[in-house]
């Protein structure tokens, strides 16, 4: 223990904080000492890590010293206020809010896509949008062999978004519609059990809502290039903690089911679920507690004529891959300086987005 | 009363055949007679209509002595064989299930769309599929005026789409996963509760499942134009009764958002609910009960450079507008002689669909 890293997590009790404690367990990381911290009114509590209880102790400007990694998913606000006085203190800090995804500075990574972008970093890289990473992981198997120009995604979001607050809002509102008594309503501003709405995030000028936004900005810096094309709508839906997207995706050139079936097959961080005999394919129950996003439902778009579409079913869970896991694994390639297969092999160091070119569609 | 039609109801202690007689009711449909006919297990219950309790019958060929109107819904099987015999005894029949819907000798109908349609038929009009009818209707508003080319759909279907079995296993799997015991699952392969899956009907050879082929079929049978290009992915979601589709057309020339909305405020059948301040948009608990389909998220899709793209979100209730209300609908029509206002204008009769051309793409 002594010889591994000082990690602390910023939002240990919440929803993700408590998955960083399981992913940085189950997968072994190096974790010399390990600082649990949050709010003042988290203080009192105990985790568990590898057996040991731990305290949680009051998130402070004097929090990170001889910290090496930082966790961060306690909001938006608190990165931007934490992070960089983490920063100043030596901390290498991976940040799961959307804080600084847009800084030209800071790397935007999904470890199965684009590991090299980490080797920019000033102190700071950003994990994305849970819904965005879901998707990316698998478009990105068939991007990089035949690049996507265009993509349509409709979503199929749970609760756990929102937070663990809003995973019980589920569970009371589903006792009490049950009841027959009426869904009381706090973190979400609809109903969320048996219902779905549109995403409960503020809709910026173009129409679209800052979920679906985020999708389009984001792929553009992860793929590095500004050029794909993408509509998003995002749905909440009343299921817990996996993420569901249908997808449809036009490449450059003619594509054929059977060669994307056999790219998915094979790509890291995907698991293919497609039993047309059996009817089975991703769903949210299964991808739950799973590192791998499920992919199925692979079959040629047919109103396209030019046998240039494809289209997908994905399910990913939220809190792992969507958030935690993806923040992990970009702390271990930290620590072991390795880079997932992908595009290592192909060599080419890019340069940090530049969010100049990322203006948004009106 | 007397002087009203003779009504009879197949599949009448149904989902669908409990709603046949609410919106007979609330619709003040001319009724004489009804006579509710259900399979031999039913026979003891009574239904109430208008105030007056109603003895259900047991479905038998000879059921249909002096009936006007016959509203099946209990399933293909029911309605290939007993359809033809009420024919035979002079009942129009509006049969809900699948059995006829490729017929070219029998019209696919929607009020709001082809009404004139109705005039071709031979003693049977077929009620299209439910997220047909709920992507068509908003759909239409905007093809009539300037031609879909293509369109893409997700659905969030309810489980009241296989039956009132499907609604009740949904209450029950809910209510055993809160208190921590498993799913039991006996309509849907799959747990509906807290869950989601791609649709339970069968996937065809060319990987789409029946709902998505019936979808692309009977859209090019109501619209009289096999040209329309379809994807559609569509899923099963944990809602009770109301499905949700997300929707992108692509219309035939460039179309403005303004333009789009004014079309769907006027158009029968429609409500629209965009609300962008309030973040509140079609939602499966608003549409439940309601007759009209709500409509909104009416943006630009800016991943077409050419403006000829609309992204949409609906809602409908699937028992209703889905099922039982177009073909109450259905039924006034053949009673008042009335036409909608959509296309009488326009003054053309068409002939009826004829099946040769409705070849799946594979």
């Amino acid at each position: 223990m002594a010889s591994g890293k000082s990690v602390a997590i910023v939002g240990a009790t919440g929803a993700v904080g408590l998955e960083f404690l399981t992913c940085l367990e189950r997968r072994n990381f190096p974790v010399g000492r390990l600082r649990l911290l949050a709010s003042a009114r988290s203080v009192g509590k105990t985790l568990t890590f590898r057996g040991e209880s731990l305290p949680v102790e009051e998130l402070k400007p004097e929090s990170f010293k001889d910290v090496e990694i930082g966790l961060f998913s306690a909001g938006a606000a608190i990165s931007r206020e934490y992070a960089p006085m983490a920063v100043k203190a030596g901390v290498t800090v991976v940040d799961n809010s959307s804080a600084f995804r847009m800084d030209p500075e800071v790397p935007l990574v999904v470890p199965e896509i684009n590991p090299e972008d980490i080797r920019h970093h000033k102190g700071i890289i950003a994990n994305p949008n849970c819904s965005t990473i879901i998707a990316l992981v698998p478009v990105y198997a068939i991007h990089r062999r035949n690049p996507v120009r265009r993509m349509i995604v409709a979503t199929y979001q749970a609760a756990s978004g929102a937070g663990a607050k809003a995973m019980e809002e589920l569970r009371v509102q589903a006792a009490d519609v049950l009841a027959g008594k009426p869904a009381v309503k706090k973190v979400f501003r609809h109903q969320i059990a048996f219902n779905l709405f549109s995403h409960n995030s503020k809709i910026a000028e173009n129409g679209y809502n800052e979920e679906e936004n985020k999708m389009v900005k984001e792929t553009w810096k992860i793929f590095h290039d500004v050029t794909v094309k993408i509509s998003a709508t995002c749905v909440r839906v009343p299921v817990f903690r996996a993420h569901s997207e249908a997808i449809w995706i036009e490449c450059e050139r003619p594509v054929e089911e059977a060669q994307v079936r056999e790219w998915l097959t094979g790509a890291p961080g995907l698991r293919v679920v497609d039993d047309r005999e059996g009817n089975t394919f991703p769903m949210p129950i299964d991808a739950s507690g799973e590192e791998d996003v499920l992919v199925g439902r692979i079959r040629r778009d047919y109103s396209r004529d030019d046998g240039r579409g494809i289209s997908l079913f994905v399910a990913g869970d939220q809190l792992l891959k969507g958030a935690a896991l993806n923040a992990v694994q970009i702390a271990e390639i930290l620590v072991n300086g390795a880079v997932a297969p992908n595009r290592a092999s192909t060599g080419v160091v890019r340069l940090p987005f530049s969010p100049d070119t990322a203006v948004l569609p009106r």
